[in-house]
């Protein structure tokens, strides 16, 4: 994109610095695509729940009165049974790096994660260490630890500063013969650190270990190869930056020539070769299918669809390039209007170690939050003392970005 | 309901013999609270994919632009996050005969499955056998056969009749010092059969085990009461008699009681007692939400409100009247027109074994089923020689239960 008039502090007061960087957005009729928001006059929660796109409602009603009213049960044979290779091979190849048949579209970010770290697990049979570092997201840490206490394994954590993530030189440190999976987010859904994916693929590689990627916060607004760099498996979400909708079914990438190694212990009968034979004893798909479980959740897999083609038209460079260029003004923001009142920030500066959204502390954040989803600014909070600011390049503006943090300025002048 | 005039066999052929039925059926007005189905003229597969409701449409599109769409992330505090146990209730209510705090809406049925077996198994140490049927439905099988060779445990296998299912008293001469878990389909998926689960469940309970029972071609049509029976643990489906719509989420019952002792392998922050402390270390809720693993699927879960609305409305026991009607009239019309083509049955005659679908099989009716599909006549079919009649008591006609057999017939004699 053309680079951005540089900010001038004094200028930052002025509604015209927003309405400058919107007006040469290259991308900015892409924030049209979205329904309106209501009452909401600064979204910056994409990283947690996307935005619907305006053309979900009626894909919804044409698919509720067509394919599920009129087509009925034949929908499977024509269709539904392959939107969640389909789906995952379009997710691959828009945003992943990654060639058809090793992505797929199914369960939740969690289920996930456990069929991904206990087939890493399984696959690595002698070696019983599982190494994650202690500020990943929640679920992740829960389901390693719920794998080792029931496998036998232990988990290797490391400690990473909060403002930060892991880096490839902590990686190296820890990784050797008893290692078996390194599990490794690739955007910190706390700070917004980028891991260094390649590097830390190759140090784990070089011990013999797995990588397992948590793409959650980085897929749709990180260009991402994983086929060159080598990942094992990776899982992501697409209620975030793929705009799915609450709750909206995960995806899971496994490469193929790992593929034959892994198998995931979630036995169902739609990840079963032949899916119909009703046969005997379980045979698992030799495919990326085998980690399906059970029936697919077919209507939560239709708003993503939408945003497919919205990133597949815009594509994924341009995309990071606006989201870059929204971090850079947010972090303008808070400089010049937050860092006075005791604000700090808690997402790395540099441009190759940042996703798309920037963390900020205060003590008082978690009662200003509450103020500002009333008057339709909408961070996100992660306790004790954490608002982040998500900003979903094909949806944000940089208008929405001077709104919102000029209302959290306000809010904390008022209290 | 009033009882249905006698059939004469000379009266079949007359269009008025289902016309005088559903003038007759005080269910009735249901039929048009579903949408169009379209070139569909006899839609006897409710028992594998329920119809949308006329309603759906509008709570979809309202969902898209108003909770998802304008509320955006602040509906998982006003709204979603109770959802999974607010539906769980509500179909615990309407159709399980259970009590508040017992039913989770999460996942599909395999996951629910692989998670019911796995707290079960763990919550009876020292004993190593699961005990099931061998027509048990594929996924019910690949889960227990997969869990087993995880944990060595030992599948002990009933063999039960392709037109029947399993006996208490088959249970009884199993179950003993080494039983676990017995698991139970309540109406079998091939036959139709209905299982004598209050029986069941006490022989399990005398034999130290647990009972789970596996509701998905029950729920919504066999009164059913878990908690006077004393069901251990239930999983069942809501996109067959609940309509939520393809792959739409799973539901989980636990008895209260039995909760405290349940552990489930798939631990995630959505399960855990408080979501958002994003602490260190997994601690479960003490509820049935320690089930849920993941981000609830809230999209899957909107569709089956509105055949839950319907249910409530009109009762279970009316739902099962009219079931039963509508497997009577399958049965005559059977009788008179298919059994002399050859076609014989493999659903129990008795009501009190029926479920809601009756099986008919014939050489010829992987041919059959196509021609069918083509005519807007769509019942289904099950390897190698079964075509389901699936009769869904609130959406189905007595009309299209003639058309749809005597379109059967016809494709019979043109082969």
């Amino acid at each position: 994109m053309p680079a951005a008039p540089p900010v001038d502090p004094a200028e930052l007061d002025d509604p015209l610095a927003s309405a400058q960087r919107d007006a040469a957005d290259p991308l900015a009729h892409h924030t049209a695509l979205f329904l309106p928001a209501g009452d909401v006059v600064s979204y910056l929660d994409g990283n947690s729940l996307g935005r619907p796109m305006a053309a979900t409602p009626a894909r919804l009603d044409a698919f509720v009165r067509g394919d599920w009213g009129t087509r009925l049960i034949r929908s499977w044979d024509e269709r539904w049974m392959q939107l969640p290779t389909e789906l995952g091979d379009r997710i691959g190849a828009a945003a992943l790096g990654a060639a058809p048949g090793q992505t797929v579209v199914a369960d939740s970010t969690t289920v996930l994660l456990y069929k991904a770290i206990r087939a890493s697990l399984a696959a690595r049979p002698g070696r019983h260490e599982i190494v994650i570092d202690d500020d990943q997201f929640p679920t992740d840490r829960f389901v390693v630890e719920g794998i080792a206490r029931e496998r036998g394994a232990t988990v290797r954590w490391l400690a990473v500063d909060e403002t930060r993530g892991v880096t490839p030189e902590q990686v190296r440190d820890v990784v050797g013969p008893d290692t078996a999976v390194v599990l490794v987010n690739h955007v910190s859904y706390r700070s917004g650190f980028l891991a260094d994916l390649p590097a830390i693929t190759e140090i784990v590689h070089e011990a013999g270990a797995l990588l397992v990627a948590d793409l959650c916060h980085s897929v749709g607004v990180v260009p991402t190869e994983l086929d060159a760099w080598g990942v094992d498996v990776a899982v992501g979400c697409t209620y975030k930056y793929l705009n799915g909708g609450p709750g909206a079914p995960a995806f899971l990438y496994a490469r193929a020539d790992l593929l034959p190694e892994l198998e995931q212990p979630v036995q169902g009968w739609m990840g079963a070769a032949d899916v119909f034979a009703m046969a005997e004893g379980y045979v698992p798909d030799t495919g990326i299918r085998k980690f399906i479980s059970g029936t697919p959740p077919v209507v939560g897999m239709l708003a993503m669809q939408d945003m497919l083609d919205a990133i597949e038209e815009a594509g994924l460079e341009a995309i990071r390039d606006k989201s870059l260029a929204l971090t850079d003004y947010a972090f303008d923001l808070v400089d010049a209007w937050l860092a006075p009142l005791g604000v700090t920030t808690a997402t790395p500066r540099e441009h190759e170690r940042r996703g798309s959204h920037v963390t900020v502390r205060h003590p008082r954040f978690r009662e200003v939050v509450a103020t500002l989803w009333q008057e339709g600014v909408v961070p996100d909070f992660r306790g004790p003392d954490a608002l982040r600011i998500g900003l979903s390049p094909l949806s944000t503006t940089f208008d929405e970005v001077r709104v919102g943090v000029a209302a959290i300025r306000e809010a904390l002048q008022q209290g």
